[in-house]
């Protein structure tokens, strides 16, 4: 019996990993989240996804893995390394040649973003789109950028970093070291820091006592933003403004045809990116206004980055 | 006798034009600096280049016009029009049409600044780059970019406004309407804003007063800065230190391995660029600073543009 190839795209994140195995370019046929445990070292999740992937292949023995590509935080297309990942202990791996020992077969990495970007751009919404940004917004905030129909890696496969974007000269102090990135304004650690803002101003506010605590529940702002809480709403309020700020500095240099929003926190979805939309409109030059779309991602949460990740194989 | 191919290259100004023919792909055989006349309607500069051209030919009956390549303000490969260029009252011009009409050969067309960047990747200082952008310091502040060895022109035509990338939300009122633009700090206009500032705070400052005037005169800055007046090292030094922020957001976008800096205002060169590389590097994630050059162009003023407009044809 011929065996049919299939690939198997990883996305790595700080809190979870999940994988699935990719076949006819379209398809993910299998998929699994197991915890990333990024306080171990990383033999340890790499061993569950070698005893994951070879039962996977013992109940489908009419395949046969062709690739492995894999989506994850600071990986580095040029040099296959995964380089001092934020919120993992791991220093710098050679995921590449780790991945080779294991599994043998062709293995290529880039980081999460341009992962889910490559997803957005062979499986999702930016099908037919060559010029556009893809946004993560999760902890932090990713982004991977296709200009002309190619993801931008720069002179040292870093381009993309638009989470560490100056938008406020002296602002927030940010995790990177640096003050006033994006990222310190809008990601679920921005917004946990903006409600830290507003909590120092009113602190006897009942609101930003309940929604404050160690990881910000997203889906509680949501609600809370629907029903007409003036407190949620200027929460969101003032994150679009920011992010809209870091929008237009991006569209001013690569004007792109739309920005794709993708991630847990890109679930507040229009609450957010009405106020951004405004803001990155009134930091455009009149030309491009009204002219770039911010959109939703369409693919299943997970998915984005198993399809990107697979498509570094389908796509070479 | 077969004549051999030549290419018109043309750089529009806001004040002059230069052109040029570039035969064998490294040699301006002939250039020529004319007046823009950017009040009156553009046909009277076409008719001028015109009558230029025609002249060449009969003095150079062996070559024959192969193609037009133009860079001018708020060109647009794509649309083949100069769109609405500042400091020109033409507002919109099918430049493609109306060359194509005088001369009836291939013409194309891209902004200045990306004419410049084009000119440097093919016969300057980038010729070994490919990832690295071009910075055009004059009245204004144009950027052209190349990523993985391509110009970026974005969606629409319109990559690479860097000069409008706002770098201070609610800061200065640029030309262009909005507040805030990297070239309402820097660029002549720019360093004329903050002479202005400064004389608002000491307006008996004799030097601020010999100095700010209706076009601010380079040299004479550069004169002070070298011979230790405070003054224009503080001048220097806010522009550097405006301009570095400027670089941090792009390089944090677009990693790229050097910026170039050409155009009649980066004649003050380390002056400027060594406070420029100090604000960049605070503002760049770490990974990334002290990897990142700052450089002059290495062509003389004038050619990059000229070079840089025959090469869309030469390398089309």
């Amino acid at each position: 019996m011929k065996k049919r190839s299939t690939v198997l795209g990883i996305d790595i994140g700080g809190t979870n990993t999940v994988y699935g195995f990719v076949n006819n370019e379209t398809e993910v046929c299998f998929s699994e989240q197991i915890p990333t445990h990024g306080s171990l070292p990383i033999s340890d999740l790499l061993d569950r996804l070698q005893s994951g992937v070879a039962k996977f292949f013992d109940q489908n023995p009419h395949l046969e893995l062709d690739g492995i590509g894999i989506g994850a935080p600071n990986g580095n297309y040029y040099t296959g390394m995964i380089q001092n990942p934020p919120n993992l202990s791991w220093g710098n791996v050679n995921i590449i040649s780790e991945m080779n020992k294991r599994f043998g077969c062709k293995v290529k990495i880039t980081n999460d973003a341009n992962a889910a970007a490559l997803g957005e751009k062979h499986y999702g919404i930016a099908k037919n789109m060559n010029d556009f940004i893809v946004i993560t917004l999760g902890t932090g905030l990713g982004s991977g950028i296709f200009s002309s129909g190619r993801l931008l890696y720069g002179h040292d496969g870093f381009a993309g970093e638009m989470g560490h974007m100056p938008i406020k000269y002296g602002g927030r102090l940010c995790n990177c070291g640096n003050r006033g990135c994006l990222e310190s304004y809008v990601s679920a650690s921005g917004i946990r820091n903006t409600i830290r803002e507003f909590l120092n101003q009113d602190p006897k506010n009942e609101f930003l006592i309940d929604v404050y605590g160690e990881k910000i529940d997203g889906g509680m702002l949501d609600d809370a933003f629907d029903s007409g809480n003036q407190i949620a709403r200027k929460i969101y309020e003032y994150t679009g403004e920011k992010l809209g700020q870091g929008l237009a500095q991006a569209a001013t240099l690569l004007s792109p045809e739309a920005f794709i929003f993708y991630g847990g926190f890109s679930n507040a979805g229009d609450r957010i990116l009405k106020f951004a939309k405004e803001s990155m409109n009134q930091n455009l030059i009149n030309d491009h206004s009204e002219r770039i779309r911010l959109l939703p991602s369409g693919l299943p949460q997970g998915k984005a980055g198993i399809l990107g990740a697979a498509s570094l194989i389908l796509f070479d």
